[in-house]
Formats: C-alpha cells, sequence, structure tokens
C-alpha cells in the first residue's frame, strides 16, 4: 500500500479545497491508497510525520510571488531531515492557488521543485494537454490555465474557498490521480 | 534624446504585433523619444548595434517554457558585448507572447530578467494592478493575466497575429510609456 | 538625500555581517546617504515603515533554495502596501548567504526579484565582473562566486559570523556603493 | 533492458567531457544498459530520434544565465512531440557547466527542468549531500558546488576540455549511475 501526504497551508479556505480534491483524484486511482491531509503548521511542528509517507503533495497560496511565509515555515522546519537525506528518492508535486491566471504562480511552483531537488526527491508535474487545444470551452477545459511544473489553480480573494472554474477542480483531481498513478510505477 | 531599443522574434506575427503596440506606448510618453524595433536576427549578425541605446525591450514568444531559439541565438551573442560591459546600467525590460493564460511564461520572463542581471542592467518590469480588482471585465482589464516581471500576452497557435484581447494591447502601450517614463528618470 | 533601509534577516550572524558590509559600501557613495539596517521581524510587525525610503535592500540567508521562513513572512507583511502600490518605482536589490559556492542561492535572489516586481520597483543586481577572469586569486576576487542578479556570499554553518572569504566581503562593499550610485541615478 | 540518451550541446568540449562522465555512471549501474550520447545539433535535426529511449539527460553549458542557442533550438525542435506528448512519463535530468562556482547555472537547470515538465516527464535531480560537510576538501567533495536540480561542473573558458576539479568527475558518475538506478526502479 501506497502512502501519500498532501501538506498545505490554506488562510481563506481556497488551496484546502484544492486540496480536498487532489486527494479525491489520489485516492480514486486506489481504493487501498493512503491519502492524508497534512495541515503545514502541524508539520512544522512534527517534521518527522513525513518520514511514514512514499509520496508528498505540497500545497501553499501564491503570495507577492511565492509559497506563503508559514509553508515555508514548514520547508525549513525540514532541514534536519535534509541532514539525513530521510525523504531522498520519494516522489514530490505541488500546486499552488491565486486570484489571477498567470500570477506568479509558476516562481511558487519552481520554489517547490527547488525544495523537493533539495531533499533528493523525483519531482512529478501536472502533465496534461490543455483541452482548450481541442475545443473545450475555456472553463471547462483541463489544464486550462496552462501550467506543467505543478497544478495551478484561480480564485478570487473574496471569493467563496469553492469558487473555482470546473476546469481547475478536473485538473486538480487527474493531478492527484496521476501522483498516485505515478508512485504506483515507482518501486522502493 | 533618449534611444529605446525593441528587440524580439516573432515566428507568426504575434510578438511581432505586441512589440509594435510597446512601441507606440514608448512613444506616446516623448514625442523626441527614438524607439526602434529590431529583429533578434538581425541583431545577432550585429551585436554592437545594442551600444547606442539607453534602454533595451525584450521580447520573445515562450516556447516550451522559455525564449525561443533564434532569440536565445540572439542573447548568446552578445556575449562579447558581457565581457566589456557595453551594457552596464542601461534599462532593460521584456515581454512574452504564448496561447494559454499562464503557459510558462513566467519563466520566460525571469530568464530575460537573469540575461539583463548578467550585463549589468537595471530591470524595469509591468507595473500595473490587474484592473480586474477594480471591476473591469476580464477582457479588458490591463494586467489581466496577472504578470509583473515582466509583460505577458496571449494568443492563440491558429489565430491573426492581432487577434489579442482588448486588454493585453492596453498592458502592452501601458508597459512601453512606463518603460519610457522610467528611463526619463534614470540619468546616464 | 537618499534614504535606503537594508531589511535582513539572519539566525546566525552571518547575513548580519553581510548586511553590514553592504550598508558600508552604501554608506560610502555619499556622506549624507541615510542607510537603516532593518531586522525583517521589525517590519513583519509594522512593514508601513518601508514607505518612508528611496532604496530598499532584501537580505536572507539561503534555506532549501529559498528565503528563510522569517523573511517570507516579512515579504507576506507587504501585502497591504502592494494594494496601495506604495514601494512603485523605488529602487530594490537582493543578497544572500549560504555554505556552499552555488548552494541553490540563485532561486533565493530569483524570488527576491519577483517580489520586487510585483511591488512595481526597479531592480539591480551585481554588476560586476568576476576578478579571477583578470587574474585575482580565487579567494580574493570580486565576484569570485558569479552572481550577477544579486550579491551571493558563502559562510559554513559552524563558521564564525566573519568568516567570509576576503572577496565576499569586498563583493558585499561595492554592492552597497553600486546601489547607492544608482540610486543617486534615479530621480523621484 | 533500459535505454538512456544524453542530449548535450558542447562548443569547446567541456560540456561534451562531463557527458561522457555521466554516461561512464549511467553505464557503471547496469552492463546491459544502453546509453547513447546524442548531439543536440543532429536531435534538432531528427527530434523522433527520442521516442525511442526511457530516459533522457539534458546537457548544456551556460551561457548569459540559460542553456546555449543551439540547445534551447534543439528543445524547440520537440514540440511536435510536445502535442502527441510521445515524451509523457519518461525520465530527465539535467546538468550544465560554466567558469564559476555558482555562475547563474541554477536558472539553467530550472529550464531544464521546466522543458521536462511540459513534455510530461518526471525529474530526478542530483541528490548527493556535499561532501565538506563530511570533511572531505573542496575540490575533492561530491557535489561541491551545491547543487541539487541538476549537476553542475565548473571549467575555465581557456582550460583544456578535461581540466575540472576531480569532485566534479565524481559527482558527474554517481549523477548518472542514480539517473539509471532511478530509472530502473521506475516502470513503464
Amino acid at each position: 500500500m501506497q502512502r501519500i501526504a498532501i501538506v498545505y497551508h490554506s488562510a481563506h479556505g481556497h488551496t484546502e479545497h484544492i486540496a480536498s480534491k487532489v486527494a479525491e483524484g489520489a485516492r480514486s486511482f486506489a481504493d487501498d491508497a493512503a491519502v492524508d491531509l497534512l495541515k503545514a503548521d502541524d508539520v512544522t511542528a512534527k517534521p518527522d510525520a513525513l518520514l511514514a509517507y512514499d509520496g508528498i503533495i505540497l500545497g501553499s497560496p501564491t503570495y507577492l510571488g511565492g509559497v506563503s511565509g508559514p509553508f515555508k515555515s514548514f520547508m525549513d522546519a525540514t532541514g534536519r531531515i535534509w541532514r539525513t537525506q530521510g525523504l531522498r528518492a520519494k516522489l514530490a508535486a505541488g500546486f499552488t492557488v491565486s486570484s489571477l491566471p498567470a500570477g506568479d504562480k509558476q516562481s511558487t511552483l519552481t520554489s517547490m521543485m527547488v525544495f523537493a531537488m533539495q531533499h533528493g526527491m523525483l519531482w512529478v508535474g501536472n502533465p496534461f494537454l490543455p483541452e482548450q487545444l481541442q475545443g473545450v470551452p475555456n472553463e471547462e477545459a483541463v489544464n486550462r490555465l496552462g501550467s506543467w511544473s505543478g497544478l495551478m489553480a484561480q480564485a478570487g480573494h473574496a471569493s467563496a474557498a469553492d469558487a473555482f472554474a470546473p476546469g481547475d477542480i478536473k485538473t486538480a483531481r487527474l493531478f492527484g490521480q496521476n501522483f498516485a498513478q505515478t508512485l504506483n510505477r515507482v518501486s522502493a
């Protein structure tokens, strides 16, 4: 059985909503997959909790072009694990949410990739051709924003926590599913 | 009088169209500003042409997350100038075009910033609050895609060379105008 | 008179040491320049303090490929200023410290650039040809590590807070001086 | 049997030398691994050659903070494969060479990661703790430069093509070996 952690920070519920859809997708791949949603603050307090997982998905809002402060504090808390290479060769991926279509979300995803590389992990992205290219309407399309390094989703600041375009929700599920499927291909 | 070069590569005319709007914006700031549109291939052949300018704006389509091959060849051709620091302290900015809203265009802009830094230049971005935040409709809004490191514009592959959302065209003009205005603030 | 803030976070004194050398360099340019060293935590509590400055230099250790958690929290605290564009058109630069020569410090500097762009600031880097190219010994050479987007300095984790190669200290002073000089070229 | 391609561009032989050491490392893992060294220019002419491989390692010098122009032209030539997702789920990694310790090589590696993500590939880095941390002398240490997103090696412009520090050569072999080992863990 594969164990997946989704470590996320969410100030207003938007990133948490996407995290739950990613979890749904991961669980849809295999009934026996254990997928845990972990709040970044909790992992900051106990980073060794990560050692139990085979795959780790990182999720943060984009604040001024990077992960949130609480999420960076979680990242820093893994420094001790870095020295013992406790996460080496595990699988990693990342997602981020902001209110504009591009919104400097790519720099957030890149910083997650660099972090995962520091830990010696493998990185899997968001490998879906944007469905607009096949004529699906913009709001409905998988990977409608055009992001491959990881998953992007867009939600207005003042909007309800679940107010995402249908395409973003579909992409989140596929992203989680693809992560579980990829993890299944990688032996320990 | 300030002299501005817009160095661009355009395979299908989309990036050239945005370049022309950036030029319009730059010229609108001061009647006596000299704004030249230079094809990247021509500058590759004669990189010293850049030495005559006070400010340089870089423009390329985004191909697979970076500048185009011909644009990178132009960048490489400035290597000799790098060694003599011929562009040091001049002003630089960048823009890019692709067919998706995010579309890994930010990594293209970042690579342009890194290039300008290697030459010791100053960098000015696209400093406009997205107008959706003030209730302007998405397609009309300045900086509708949400990009600050430089200008982003979106155009479908098979679309006409001038088929951009009105917001992208407005942003291109403002971006050019702000560049000229900033250059005017910087003494040699 | 120009006012410069150096906002930094330092856990073990290394980044603070470099900050003080950058300040020396900035003060060396003009006797009447006001250069203030501000701890990131203090600015997190009162971000409006930044509004009084013409130029802002950002300094953080590199932790796992990015700025430190406390430094990111400072960045996030400027979110309110972002909405009113209170830092627009001011000058920015950045520096970072880690224990390896490359050490994923470039991603830290890039994240600072992206942050400054979000605020609509101008960016000035570290525009010095590495002096090894002119035959200066490695440890003594200005820009010996080879970084242009900002200043890099290298110090071992367990080393004394001032245990830097002479070249890094020289570069820090020149970087501060060049910032003050550049700020002097930019009218408000 | 696993098939690995090392696609590289080398103007003066330095990057080619590192490519050969990466190949040695990959071959050392399994006698029956097929490891092919492919010149980027040749793949530009026939990009479909990549389809036969299970893993692809990208290698380029760093020119002004990015891959070389010829290497970017090779990247662009894979655009057709992008549309049919011909490289999806294969394994990728990258390496780069320049003359300074940091030398903006990280931005080159990041651009390779973004490229691999666009193709839907998995990314494996350079997961080795720098051996200086265990007291190995600088020049001898594995990952002495401190790079995790991919492999970095340093060589002076005018130096012989094989004039690398012993640590860089060791790292290159380990990097190739780890790639082959990782590929072996990933089922098709």
